[in-house]
C-alpha cells in the first residue's frame, strides 16, 4: 500500500489540538501550520472552536467532509477511539504520536495490536505509535512537534528514536543542509523501515537517506528493501543496541560466533548500506554523500597551508585503506608554476602559512585534472596572514563537480567564516582531517558497491530429492539431530567429495568393510548421543590391518562404555582415511532475522581462539565467495606461505556456494557445520572430514 | 639549564620589528604589546625609531642595557648575525621564528648548526628555528605571531607543528577552555619535546600538557621526561606520521614486526602518555583531563532524555572496555521518588523527553551519591520541552567534583546555549556521546597507569661475566651473527634452560655424544652462513640408536653440500630431543629511539600470518610481562581450552623478564630471537629449541 498520503495529504486533522503552549497537542498544530502547509488544516478540541487561528471542531464526526491524513496526540486512553474516528472521517493514514503502548508492557501491547488491527480491515496505514511525526519539506508539511523546522533538501531521514530525528534535523540546520523528508517510526506497529525504504528509494527529491535503527522488522523483506534503495542512492544507518544484543545473542543456543551483530554486519554489506559506526558519523557520511559526486578509486590528494595537518591526514588516508595519490609530472610543473619555490608540491600539497586564497584555487584545479586523483581534501589552519572565508569562496568556485571534495578547516572562531561559506557553497566540512577522510573512506566503499558486478548465483546440479527424502524422514521421526552419516550422505548429494565408507554392526563387518574400501581406515562411532566424538575416545585412525581393527574396536567400546554408559550406539563407521590437508571449517547458522548466514574459518585455534571467522548471507555468488575467504586474518595461510604451496582457494569457495544452495533450498536446516573440510593442493577436491546438521519442524 | 627566561622573561627584544601589518615582524610585535606584557619590549629595527608606539632601536648594540630574551624574525641570511648578537646583548634565551634551515635541505642545517653551537658555547638556549613562538598567559607574555590569545588557563601546549599550536588555541579559545603556556618548537635544533616536558611538569599552572610530535629527539630521555611528567600530570599526544614512518621501518632490516610504531606505543604505554589517535581526541582528552577528577574505576552512569541516545551510549560504553553502571537499591529509590513513572530508572536513566532540569539534577545528585558510579554520562537531544540553557546550569550547580562528568548535547544551534553554559561551568562537552566516552576511557587508563603499582623490576643471578667474554671475543674477531650453539651458552649464563648437547666433528664424535647424553637426540648443522637451518635439511629430530645417527648424518650433508655447497660447515650440534610443549617466540629488537624493545608471540602462524604480537620497553617489570602476554589475541591458547591445561605462563614471564636483563646489560646485543621457546605445564622449566643473536661493534 502506499505511503504518499503521509507525505503529500490534501488535509489534516489533529485529533487533540491545544490551546496551552509547550504541550504535544498546541506544538504540532502550531508547526503544521507555520511550516505553510497549503492543504486544510483541521484541528479537533472539543473545548474550544477556534486554535491559532484556525476552526477547530469538536470531534471528527462535526467535520463535514473528508480527511486525508489524521495526526492523533490524544492521550494513550483515548488513542485507539480517535484512530477508529479518524478512520470513519475517511483518513487513508493514521499517524499516533501517543505514548504508553508497546514500550509501557503488555497492557499497552495489547492496544497496539487492536490499532493495527483497525486500521489493517480498513486498509488505512498507521504511522507510529510513540513517535514525533513526519516532515515533508517538499509539501511545506510538519506533522511534528520537533522545534526545528529544516530547510528544504536532499536528505531524508527515518529514525526509531524520534530524539535522533530532533538532534539530527538540528544539526542539518545548523550545517545548512537541507532535509527532503524526516519520518519518525516510533513503535513501527505498522510502518517500519522496509516500507521507508522502498518509498524513499522512489521518491525524486531524496538524494541520501539515513537512518537509525535498534532492531529490524523483517530481515529477508528489509535486505531487498534496502538493497533496492541503494542501488539508486545512498543508504546510511546507524545500528544501536549492537553490544548488549550481542551480549544477549551469546547467551543464546546460536553460540557465540553467530552474534546478531554479525548478521546485522552481514545484512548491511550484502545490501549496501553504509554503516556508520557513531552518530556523527551518520551525519559525516550523508553531508558528504549529499553533496559531492562519488569518487571513482581510493586515491586522495591533500592540500594543506601546513605540513602538520598535511601529515595528519596522510595518516589517516593510510589507515583508512586508501592511497595518498602520485601526481602526474604535468600536474607537478604546472603547480611549480603556480606556487612558491617553499611549498611542497608532493602529496600532500602544501601551499605555505601565508597561502592567498588562489592557491590554494590553483592547487584544486590541477587535481581535477590529474587522472592519478579520485578524492580532494582540503585543509586549513588558522594563521596570521590566512583569509578564511575568502580561501572559502576561492575554493568553491575552483571546484568543477567532477571529483569528491571536502574540507577540513582546523580549530574554532577563526576558521568560522571559513566554515559557513563552505556549507553555504554546499561543501562538507570536518571538524578534523580524519574525520573528512572517513567521511571519503564511505563514498569510496559506496561506490565500489554500487559498481559491482551483477550478482550471479551459480545453480549446482544436486540430487534434490534425495536430501528432502532423507530431511523428511528425519521430521517425521523426530531426529532432528543429524549426525556424521547422514549429513555426509546429504552433503554427497550436494556435490560434496565424502571419503568412502560404510556402517558396521560387527567387528567382522568392519574388516570386511576395510577390505573392500582398501587400509588404511578410520573407525567412529555413531550414537544420536555423542556429539563430540573424539573427546569420548569415539575415532581411531589410521588403520591398516584387520587386527589394527579388531584391536581398536575393542578400545573403542571400552571406552564409550566407560564414558557414555547410557548411550545408545548405533554401530561404528568404517571410513577411508582422508588425506593430509588444510582444516577449515564451513557452517552456517539461520538467523532468525536474516535466514542463512554462511560462516568460513580456519579450523581448530582460528575460529575457537582467535574468532577469525567471516560471514555472509545466503545466497552467495562466487566473488562473495571468495571476498569472504579474503577478509579472515588468516587468509594469508590458504594462500601458503613461505614457500608452502597454498591450498585451492576456489575449492573452498564451491564449498561455500554448495552449502548456500542447500540451506536455501532446505529452510529445515537450521544448523549445518563441516569441520573440519580438508583442503588440499590446487585442483584437488577437497573432503568433508566430519559434519553434523540440526533441522527444525517449522 | 632552566627554560624559565622563555616563559618569565624581564625584557624582550623582537629583532626584525616591522611597521608592515601582515609581516611576521609587525605581528609578533603587536601580540606581544596587546597580551599586556609587563616588561620591556624592544623593537629592533634599522628603519626607524618607533614602532607601535615604542621607542624602536637600529640594532642590538644600539641598546643601553642587557635582555633576556630575543625573539629573531629576521630573513635566514641574517638569522644567524643576529642570534650572535643577541647573545652578545645579554640574551639568556633566543626564539628563532625565521624559517628556511634544515627544513629546506643541507645548507639551512649547516647554518641551524652554527646556530646551535653559539648558543652552547655561550650557555644560551635556542627555540625554534622555523617555530610560531611562545605564550605564557600567567606572565602576559607573547612572543608568536599566532592571531588567537588565549584565555589563561591550565592546559599547556608544545608542537612540532605550528599551525596545530594555532589550531589548538582557536579551538581552545572558541571554547572557553584556558590556557597556561603554548610553545612551538620548529625544528628542535635546541630545545625540545624532552626539555618541555620536564619543565611543564614542574609548572604549577599547568594541569594538563598536550603536544603534537613528529618524531622525538631521544627515545631514553623521552621515556623518563615523560613518565616524569605523566606522574604529575596528564600528558597527552597525538604522533602523526606514523604509517609512512612504519613503511620505512618495515623495508628496513628490522623486519615487519618491529616496525617503529609498536616502538612508539610502547614507549607511551611504559610512559603513562595518553595516545590521542586524532586531531580531536588530542582536544577532546585534554578537555576531560584538564576539567575534570579522575575516575576510581570504569563504571559508567548514562543520564539521557531518550532512549535512542541512552542505547548509543550504552554501546560505546561497552565497545569502549568500560561498564554501564549497575545502581544501588538505594540510588533507585531515590530516583523512583525524584523521577516521573515513566523514567528509566536502570541505567541508561532516561528522563524523558519533557525533562525540566531539575530531572537531570537529581539523577547527578543520586549518581554522586551511588557507590558503584565511577563517572558520569549527561546527554541531552533537543526536544520541545528541552531548556538547554536551564539544564546545563541545573546540571553544573549539581556537580560536587567527586567523579568526572562529561556532557553530549546532541544537535546544532538548539542546544548551543546549553554547550555554552557547560563551556561557562568548565564542563567538558562533545558532539557525540561516543567521543564523550572516549575521553572517559582515555581519563580511565590514565588513572589505571597512575595508580599502577610501584615498578620492581627482578635482577635474577646470572653469569654476566660469561656472557661479557663470549661477546667480547666476537666483536674482536667480527663474527657478528651469534647462532644456536653460542646463542645459547648466553641464555644459559641468564639462566635459561637448555638441552644437554655438544658439537661434533665427526659422525663417531656425534654417536659418543649421543650415547653420553642419552637418547633420543638430535642433529643441527652450525654453519655461520645456514640460518634457517631446517629449511636446509640441516636438522634432523628423534634419533634413538647410533645406525639413525649415522644416517641422518650422511644424508644432512648430502643435502647441504647439494642447498648451499659454499657454507663453512662448523659441525654438528648433538642435542637432546627437547620434550613436546607450545611453541612462543620471545624476541628483542633495539629500536634506534627507545633501546631494547621486547617482543612476545606465540609460534608459527601467530607470528607469521597473524602478526599476532605484543611489544614492551626493557628494563620489564614481573606485571608488566604478564599484562603482555595477556595482551595478544592468542592469550587463551596460553590458558588452555577445551578443557586442556593451560602452559606456565609464569615461566614465559620470567624469559621475557631474563632476556630484559640480558639486553639491558649488553647494549652490544641489537637483535635476540628465541624462537621456539618451548613451554610445558604448570611448574616445568621452558626450554630454549633455537636461538639467534645479532651483535654490533658501537
Amino acid at each position: 500500500m502506499n505511503l504518499d498520503v503521509f507525505f503529500t495529504p490534501r488535509s489534516v486533522a489533529v485529533v487533540g489540538a491545544s490551546r496551552t503552549p509547550g504541550k504535544v497537542g498546541h506544538d504540532l498544530l502550531a508547526n503544521l501550520i507555520n511550516a505553510g502547509f497549503p492543504g486544510e488544516i483541521f484541528p479537533i478540541n472539543p473545548t474550544t472552536d477556534e486554535l491559532l487561528g484556525r476552526r477547530c471542531y469538536p470531534n471528527l464526526d462535526a467535520l463535514d467532509r473528508e480527511i486525508d491524513l489524521a495526526v492523533v496526540v490524544v492521550p494513550k486512553e483515548a488513542a485507539l477511539s480517535a484512530v477508529k474516528e479518524s478512520i470513519d472521517a475517511g483518513a487513508k493514514g493514521v499517524v499516533v504520536i501517543s505514548s504508553g503502548f508497546r514500550e509501557m508492557g503488555n497492557e499497552g501491547l495489547e492496544i497496539e495490536k487492536k490499532m493495527v488491527d483497525i486500521c489493517r480491515r480498513r486498509a488505512v496505514r498507521l504511522l507510529g505509535p510513540n513517535c514525533m511525526g513526519i516532515i515533508n519539506t517538499e509539501a511545506a508539511l510538519n506533522t511534528s512537534f520537533i522545534g526545528r523546522y529544516p530547510e528544504p533538501g536532499s536528505i531524508s531521514i527515518f529514525s526509531q528514536s524520534g530524539a535522533i530525528c530532533a538532534a539530527m534535523l538540528d544539526l542539518c540546520s545548523s550545517r545548512h543542509l537541507g532535509v527532503a523528508k524526516m519520518i519518525s517510526i516510533g513503535n513501527k506497529a505498522d510502518i517500519n523501515e522496509i516500507d521507508l525504504l522502498s518509498w524513499l528509494a522512489k521518491d525524486e527529491k531524496t538524494k541520501v537517506i539515513i537512518g537509525y535503527l535498534e532492531d529490524i522488522s523483517a530481515g529477508d523483506a528489509f535486505v531487498k528493501a534496502a538493497e533496492e534503495a541503494a542501488s539508486v542512492k545512498p543508504v546510511i544507518i546507524l545500528k544501536a543496541g549492537t553490544t548488549t544484543t550481542g551480549r544477549r545473542a551469546a547467551a543464546s543456543h546460536t553460540g557465540v560466533l553467530s552474534a546478531t551483530d554479525s548478521a546485522y554486519g552481514a545484512a548491511f554489506k550484502r545490501s549496501g548500506v553504509v554503516r556508520a559506526d557513531s552518530f556523527e558519523a551518520l551525519f559525516d557520511y550523508a553531508a558528504a554523500l549529499a553533496l559531492q559526486p562519488l569518487p571513482t578509486g581510493n586515491r586522495v590528494l591533500i592540500v594543506t597551508n601546513a605540513g602538520g595537518p598535511g601529515t595528519i591526514a596522510a595518516d589517516a588516508v593510510e589507515k583508512a585503506g586508501m592511497q595518498v595519490a602520485i601526481l602526474e609530472n604535468r600536474t607537478i610543473t604546472f603547480l611549480r608554476e603556480k606556487l612558491p619555490r617553499e611549498s611542497s608540491i608532493t602529496n600532500p600539497i602544501d601551499v605555505l602559512g601565508d597561502a592567498v586564497p588562489e592557491r590554494y584555487a590553483a592547487a584544486i584545479e590541477a587535481a581535477q585534472q590529474d587522472p592519478s586523483v579520485d578524492a580532494i581534501l582540503v585543509i586549513m589552519t588558522p594563521q596570521t596572514m590566512t583569509q578564511p572565508a575568502e580561501t572559502a569562496l576561492a575554493i568553491a568556485s575552483a571546484i568543477d563537480g567532477s571529483k569528491p571534495v571536502v574540507a577540513s578547516f582546523m580549530g574554532g572562531e577563526d576558521v568560522l567564516p571559513g566554515r559557513k561559506h563552505l556549507c553555504a557553497a554546499g561543501l562538507p566540512h570536518y571538524g578534523s582531517p580524519e574525520r573528512a577522510v572517513a567521511a571519503l573512506r564511505a563514498m569510496y566503499h559506496y561506490s565500489l558497491w554500487k559498481n559491482r558486478p551483477p550478482r550471479q548465483i551459480t545453480h549446482f546440479r544436486v540430487n534434490r530429492r534425495r536430501v528432502e527424502r532423507i530431511i523428511t524422514r528425519r521430521l517425521r521421526t523426530n531426529r532432528l539431530m543429524v549426525g556424521e552419516v547422514k549429513g555426509k550422505d546429504i552433503l554427497s548429494a550436494y556435490g560434496f567429495k565424502i571419503p568412502q565408507g560404510a556402517m558396521a554392526i560387527t567387528q567382522e563387518e568392519a574388516v570386511e568393510i576395510a577390505e573392500r574400501i582398501g587400509y588404511p581406515v578410520a573407525l567412529k562411532i555413531v550414537s544420536p548421543n555423542i556429539v563430540h566424538k573424539s573427546d569420548m575416545g569415539g575415532i581411531q585412525l589410521d588403520l591398516s590391518h584387520a587386527e589394527a581393527i579388531e584391536d581398536a574396536y575393542d578400545l573403542m567400546m571400552l571406552k564409550i562404555r566407560k564414558r557414555a554408559p547410557d548411550a545408545r550406539i548405533d554401530g561404528i563407521y568404517v571410513e577411508q582415511m582422508i588425506p593430509r590437508g588444510l582444516e577449515v571449517i564451513l557452517g552456517m547458522n539461520r538467523d532468525p532475522q536474516f535466514g542463512p548466514m554462511l560462516m568460513f574459518g580456519l579450523g581448530g585455534i582460528f575460529v575457537e581462539v582467535l574468532k577469525d571467522v567471516a560471514f555472509h548471507l545466503a545466497p552467495i555468488t562466487e566473488a562473495e565467495a571468495v571476498q569472504m575467504l579474503m577478509s579472515t586474518r588468516s587468509y594469508a595461510m590458504l594462500e601458503g606461505r613461505r614457500g608452502q604451496q597454498g591450498v585451492d582457494i576456489n575449492a573452498i569457495a564451491v564449498g561455500l556456494q554448495r552449502i548456500s544452495q542447500l540451506t536455501t533450498d532446505f529452510p529445515q536446516i537450521t544448523e549445518l557445520d563441516i569441520n573440519p573440510f580438508i583442503v588440499g593442493d590446487i585442483g584437488t577436491e577437497p573432503i568433508v572430514a566430519d559434519v553434523h546438521m540440526t533441522l527444525t519442524k517449522d
